[in-house]
Formats: C-alpha cells, structure tokens, sequence
C-alpha cells in the first residue's frame, strides 16, 4: 500500500539544479547547500553525478562527515554502458564509491531516444535497465529509477515505455519515477501517464520529476500527487536545466497547507522562506520577487482596495498567512494605496498611530506630493520610516553632509582614478558635542567614490557602518522624455548581514538621488542599533 | 454556442500588471506598451482605471489617436458605490469618460467579502452588478464581467456565488470572467467552478483570470480553456499584484503549439519573445532567464548529453522549436535569429551582406563577447550599425573626445549650477584638416552637464546637431549585487524631428556608459546625413 499521507521529498539542486545556465558549485558551497537542505527536512539530497564528475566525488567523500540530521544524500548516474557487464562499468563504479545510501539511477523509456539517441536496440535498453537496478541492490543500496521522457515515451509508444518501467520494478527498484525531461508534458497527460503505471502494477511507490519549460512544473507534480505518486523531485529554488525543475519552494506550502499531506519535520515549513534565500545566495542566483511563498513581493498589496480589506480581513486578499512558510506581508505605499496602509506601516515606528489618526492624514499628503515628483517608497521601508519620524517631529538626523564634490575625468591621470570624491560631515553626539570630518575616495564611477567617501568620514563615529553593505544597486529613470535632464530614482538594498533594508532617492542629478539613498541607509542602521525604528 | 478554436486574449499589464510591486508606468511607457501589444495581436488592453487613477484618463485620451491595428482598449472599474444610483456615480462616469469599446467591470462574488469588505447586505450586491452591467450596456459598451474571487466564493458559497454572475449575464454582461484573485484555488477546483457556471447557464462566454500565487496561474488557466472557458486574462510578462498574473507569453504557446487553439493573428506567435522583451523593458523588469518559452536560457543545453541529443534528434531535449516563439538555442542576443538575423541587420550597412558572409561570422563572435560585458543592442539599433562599419573596416570616427571632466559639488557655490563639465574634442574634416574645440556647460546632474558641453564644443562643425534632441534616457544596472561598483547600461533615444534612433553605452561608470552612447547617437546622426547608414 502507498502511504498517502507523507510525501518523500527529493531535492536535486546539486545536480540537475547544477545543469542551469551560469549555475557553478564549489565543494564548499554544496557542503552549504546540503545543510540547508537537512535543516528544511528533505528526505533526500541528489549531491552529484560522481560518474561524470570528479568534483562530485569529493564533495561525496566530505559530506559523510557532516552528520545530516533528516536527509540522506544519493548519487545519481546512468544504467550501464551498451554492451558491458555492470561491473566491468566504472561509472557505476564511481557511483558506489560514492558510499551513499540511495542511488538514483535513470534509463530511457522513449523508443525514440533508445534508438537514435543511445543507439541500441529496444531489448538492450531493457536489458541495461534491469542489469543495472539488479547490480545496484544487490551491493545493498536503496534504488531509485527515473524513467527518463517517460511522459513523451509514453506518448509515443505506451506499451515499451510501461515495460521499461516495469523492468526496473522487476528487478528491486524501491521507487520508479515517472519524468518529464523536456518539461512539455500537461497535467491532463501526466494523470493519465501515472495511471497507466499503477494499472499495470499497482505496488510501486511512484515519484514525479517535472520540468518548467511549458510553466507547469509545480502543476504537473500536484496532478502526479492527486493521482497518486508520492515521491517529488525538484529543485528547493527552481532553477535546472532551461527552464528548470520543480520550486521545492513553491510545492511544498502547496502540498502541506493545502492539501494537508506532510512533507518535511513538523515546524519545518516556516523556514522555507530563509532557507530558499539561503540556498539562492550559495547559488548566486537572485530570486525572483513575485515567487510564490517565499518571493519578497509575495504577500505585498499596493491596491488600496486589497490593503483595505486585508485589514478587515486577513483572508480577503491572501490566500494562506504569510508567517506559515516564515514570509511576512507588507504593504506597499503608493498612490494606489490607501490611509489604511499608511497607518499599517507607520505603527512600526508609532504604534498607537491608526487610519484616523492626523499623522496618517499628514502622511498621505506629502507622499501624494514626494510621488508626483518620482519618489516611490513601495520599494523603500526604511526611508518611509525616516518621513514618519520626521513627520512625527521625532527625528533629530544624526549626521550632516556639509559639502561634497565628486569628479570624473577621462583620461584619468597618472596618479587617481578617473572618478574620486570627497565629503566633508557634521556629527553632534549625544552629550552636544560636535566634531566635524573630511574623508576622500577614489571609485568606479562618481556615485561609488561618493560612497566610499562618506562611509570612510562616518565610521570614525560610528564603527559599525563598517559592517554595512550595499546588496543592491537600481536605477530608473523616471520621465525619459528630459533625456539627460530627466529625474532618476535611485533604491538602495542595504545589509550589515544580520538584515536587509532599502531606501530611496530621487533627483535629476543621479548623484544627488545616489546621496538621499544613501544617506537614509546609514540613518536607518544607526537609529535601528539605537532601537529607534523597526529592526528590518 | 461557444467557438472553441480561438481564444479571446486580454492582456492587463497596464492595469493588474501595474499593481505589482515596482512597477510605475509613464503615460509614454503605457503608450509605447499599447503598441506593443497591438503588435503582438492580443484582442484587448486592459490600460486603466480612470476612476482611481487620473494619469489613466489622460493616457485614454492620448491612446485613441494611436491607430491600434489588431486590439481594442478596455477601462477598468468596479460596481456602482453602494446606496448610489448608477448615474450619480463619478467611478462610472470616468469609464465611460474614457472612450473605450470595452469596459471591464469587477463585482463581489464571495458572500465574505460582501459582508466584510464591501459590508453591504447580499442583496445590495447582487443590485449592485446588475445595475452596473446594464447601464454601461445601455450607453452602448462590450461589458466584460470580472466576477472577483469567483472560486473563493464558489468553495464558500457556491449558491450565492452563481447567483452574483447570473445577476451580470441577465443584466447583459458580454464575458463572464472567473477570476482567482487570491491565487490559492487549484486546477481542480477551477475545473469544478468552471463545470458550475456551465451547468448553471450555458449561454455565457467564460473567462479565466487566474494570480500565480501557488505557481499555478498558467495551469489554471489551461484547466479552464480545456473546460471551455474562450477568453482569458493575462500580462504578457507575468507580473501583477503579489505573486503576478497568468504570464501570457508561457499561456499563449502552450495554447498554440500544444493545443492548436488561435490566440494572436497568424504568423504573430514567432514575435513574442521579442515583444515581451519590450514590454519588460519598458516596465524597467527583468525577465528571468529560465522564463518558459521567452526567457535567454529557455533552450540553453548545458548537459553535455543534452546538447549531444539534441545534435542528432531536435526534439529529443527540446519540447518545441525555438523559432516557433522567436527564441533561440543558445540565445545570447546576438543569437536570437542566428547569424541570419546579424545579416539582415548587417545589410542596412552593405546590401551585399548574407549569412555566410566573414563579416557575418566576425560580428557573431564580437557580439557575443560584447554581450557577456553587459551590452544589449536589441535596443540599439544605431549603435549596432556603427559597429558593422567598424567591422567592415569603413569607419573613420567623426570626431574624438580628447578630454573631459565632469563636477557635482554641494552645495553650489553662488556662481556656478551643481553639475558643470567641460570636453575638449578633435575634429578632422573631410579635407583633412584638423580642429580642437574645448566647451563647458552647466546641467541638471551630471551626464547632462558633459551631454549639453560635447554637443557645444560640436555644434561649430556640424551646426546640424543643433536640431538633435534626446527622447529618452535609460539606465539598466546590469548585476545588483556590486551595488554603487555595478556596471550600468545606458540606452539613449535621439531625435532630429524627422526620425528617431537608438543607442547603447556599458560602463561600471554611469558617466563613462553615457559617454558612449551619447557619442553614438551623434556618429549615427552625421552618418546617416551623409547617407553612409540607414535613415533611421
């Protein structure tokens, strides 16, 4: 009997995940991914193709020291080679040296593939399918076969595709995964693939490995689910090969909130937001921000209407609560939105502030009017939290900039850098004191010279900007049609590697809306150390 | 009856899609989006509400001269004002100020958010529809009828749900549009909802408008089609509110290619990669790479078995042909339409040009180095031309920046504006005689300051430049992550009055990056007076 109400995760970042474009893993970063994907709780960890590569191998050789918690690592490769005996096969070999628990092993099911792709007869194919599986269990490892194209074998010629699967079966595979490689598979098809699997024998455990490429990854493997499968591959981001795998980030909230199935510890999921950044950042990759779940806009309402009605009720407008996979919901201000979202944001900093309150009525006219000059701060909490404190009379800045001047000049000279800046601050301490300092830097162009600059003139006063980074840099140019003239909006996505914050400037001098960015992040540091605004 | 072979598209990027997060339209950028859309060939543009958002009524009024060949525009609102009679309601007045053949209206369908959101008794709600729907059909406008959180409403109480767009068919509603506006409901239940409408009242022209919330928007939608629903709600990029909308651009070949549905008009599908390049660009987004269909990396092989497969058999790793949606294998820019494509933009320069021609091989691999630095000359068109004559061997600069140096200083002194540059250049004319000039100018930032001192120090050769003004001024941060040291594209528009053009400039260096594409832009303005290049 398939057990139905706990799903077996398989997360295979490491490999097919490593397939993306401009995906590259050192060992150390698939030692980083690996925990962060024992500490979600997946089941198993795909960690390389030791066959086809020797990096793999290593990785494999340092990872059984790392003492995973919940998941068990397995190597993956292919079903012998044509024509040779499976232990005269150093990629499986390889495969066993490896030394994990699990083999994922995959071998074709489209006779198209079989024959013009392998080249080898359909009976070889079985043959090495069978032979491989075999070899495999009996040096005592758990098997898992993914039947390669199954969906478009299957589509092709039902009947070789069912018997390569069942030779698999036959010969002791513990799971039998049904893929599709090409991703160009629909839900409908995928029911009806699965369905032809479990009539031809019904005591296999089947998984699911689907492909984004017809934007149906996520779809295709809940369809799998409801029919029966129990066994998912993916990605825990989504990227792979082309379009890439499955987002393990978006199914899971999928399968545990709403179809009430268990697929990871229990009080696990409400990490799955930090840990999807996390495996992101060792990737390098940026995740987009509308992801579902975990994307940073995915619970952020700019509608007045729906930031309205969320805070009459909280399901109105969202569909599960944000804090169940550890996202948090966010309001954007902007001239779509309402005094309801305005007050929302401004409890942060004043927390008896409401919708009727006179500080709410004077927010919502000056940002009416910062708007209709460029400013956004939908992307910008901390500089909308800075106006609220100033807008409360409350803030006192805790540093001036009292001159600067930034250069360009091409050719550069012999001795500077062809953009360099100097700023020149005012800084009152607590007690009254005031001390004024000069500070110059050369850059990669004007804004970063101005940048460093000022970083350089402030940490003598505060140490701790030395641990503040910028993570992100964006510029957008607000009305083209000036050209050159035209006003920029310049945001600025902070961190000092506990937390992000992002803040925003706006100018027709690109530096000017650089400076205002910038200077609203260092305030933002300062005053949230000082627990004077929200900690981020 | 229903026709089932097309499928009635309605893109809402100028509407849901501007309710994403960090998107801010121009009335120029919801223009030049309209066009855009037109081009591809979707039924209707959603562009607007003019009751909540005056920019939108402006935009309506500019739109109606635009000549659109393929769509027709749509205004969105919402049902009368509670208590208000039809007529009395300014909302109402403003879609129908808007001149638009379309109007859409969405109305509460989930008893829930009657009670509430709105707080109005069932019944009200129920007037409220009705009334609305008729009046606009009576002032001689195609209703199409948003039932909101349909399947919400549906899964609470499905009654009262059927009974909210009954009220909008009997009123005369032209389309019925089943919206999950929350993003939560699976295909299942789609199907179900859609099957309800159906049975309740089969007369009705259904839609689908479907959120991406659990990353099903693109299978929600296929569910509904497959179910019989004819029209469907989309932004062609994906983005919207929280998790965005059914990204259309995946929906439209899904429908095409797999379900040989008509969706654009005939041969208009092998645009939409580039057309939905635009749009982001425009929207200033990113389409990520792994996008299904239009994203760079969509039919990137990295597996070196893949990309084996694929040299014997295409369709062993591919799902479908690239070419079928204009997308490429490998999809640097440079290879979007391969080496046929730089021919065909090489032959602008010199007719003689084809396919196999060296020059045509020389620009591939230039191009593609170019483009691992962050150029993009999809939008460049000029600048792409200057560098064929370069590669060609004819270019002979027109004029060299010698020198320059630009200052942004705060505060100003009393004498001279913040931002002032100067640029000393070399000019040889065409008898060989040569000239420097130096000028200086003062500007609003500084890119502007060195723009207004290098046409100065040119205008005395070429008086011409004189008519020559910038239309549009772009900035792309091309990696985020170096933040103030990150490169930066800059794509600048130029004018003469006669005709317009496109350059590009890439530098870690705003300055250095505009430098670049303000010196194109004046290449190709004296070229092309002297006939050496295309007339724009």
């Amino acid at each position: 009997m398939i057990d139905n109400t706990n799903i077996e995760i398989l997360d295979t970042t490491l490999r097919d995940g490593a397939q993306g474009e401009g995906i590259v893993f050192s060992v150390r970063d698939k030692l980083g991914v690996t925990e962060a994907l024992d500490e979600l709780g997946v089941a198993w960890i795909e960690a390389g193709n030791p066959g086809s590569n020797p990096k793999d191998l290593e990785f494999f050789r340092t990872a059984s020291s790392l003492g995973l918690k919940n998941a068990k690592l397995c190597a993956f490769g292919s079903t012998r080679k044509k024509g040779l005996k499976t232990a005269d096969d150093n990629q499986l070999r390889s495969l066993l040296d490896a030394g994990t628990e699990g083999v994922v092993i995959f071998g074709k099911s489209w006779d198209m593939h079989v024959r013009e792709v392998l080249r080898v007869d359909l009976e070889e194919n079985i043959a090495m399918i069978a032979e491989t599986v075999a070899f495999l269990k009996n040096e005592g490892r758990l098997v898992i076969y993914d039947a390669e194209h199954f969906f478009d074998g299957f589509a092709a010629n039902p009947a070789y595709a069912l018997s390569s699967v069942k030779a698999a079966a036959d010969a002791g595979a513990d799971r039998i995964v049904l893929c599709d490689t090409n991703g160009g598979t629909f839900p409908d098809a995928v029911i009806t693939g699965v369905k032809a699997v479990q009539n031809s024998d019904g005591r296999k455990i089947l998984g699911i490995h689907a492909h984004n490429d017809s934007g149906l990854a996520v779809a295709n493997s809940i369809a799998a689910v409801q029919s029966g499968c129990v066994h998912v591959q993916g990605t825990l981001v989504g990227f792979g090969e082309r379009c890439g795998n499955t987002a393990l980030a978006a199914l899971i909230p999928n399968l545990e909130l709403k179809m009430a199935l268990r697929c990871l510890p229990e009080g696990n999921l409400a990490r799955i937001s930090e840990l999807t950044r996390r495996v992101a950042e060792i990737a390098n990759v940026t995740i987009s921000d509308d992801m579902p779940y975990v994307g940073a806009h995915a619970f952020s309402h700019k509608a007045g209407m729906h930031a309205d009605g969320i805070l009459k009720v909280q399901r109105s407008f969202e569909h599960i609560d944000p804090k169940a996979v550890g996202n948090g919901r966010h309001f954007l201000v902007s001239e779509v939105g309402g005094r309801s979202a305005i007050a929302e944001m401004a409890k942060k900093v004043e927390p008896t502030i409401t919708k009727d309150h006179p500080v709410t009525a004077a927010l919502a006219v000056k940002l009416k009017n910062l708007e209709a000059d460029g400013w956004a701060f939908e992307g910008a909490d901390a500089s909308f939290e800075i106006l609220v404190r100033r807008e409360l009379g409350r803030h006192k800045p805790l540093f001036r900039i009292v001159a600067y001047r930034v250069m360009s000049e091409h050719p550069s000279g012999d001795t500077l850098a062809c953009s360099h800046a100097w700023v020149k601050v005012f800084v009152e301490d607590q007690a009254g004191a005031h001390q004024y300092e000069i500070a110059a830097a050369e850059g990669e162009g004007p804004v970063n010279a101005l940048d460093c600059a000022l970083r350089r003139a402030l940490t003598r006063f505060y140490p701790d900007l030395a641990k503040v980074r910028l993570e992100d840099y964006k510029v957008r140019v607000i009305d083209g049609k000036e050209a050159t003239a035209a006003r920029v909006r310049v945001l600025i996505e902070s961190t000092d590697g506990r937390r992000s914050w992002n803040t925003v400037g706006v100018s027709a001098d690109i530096i000017e809306a650089s400076r205002a960015a910038l200077v609203d992040s260092i305030e933002y540091k300062l005053l949230s150390d000082m627990e004077l605004v929200s900690s981020g």
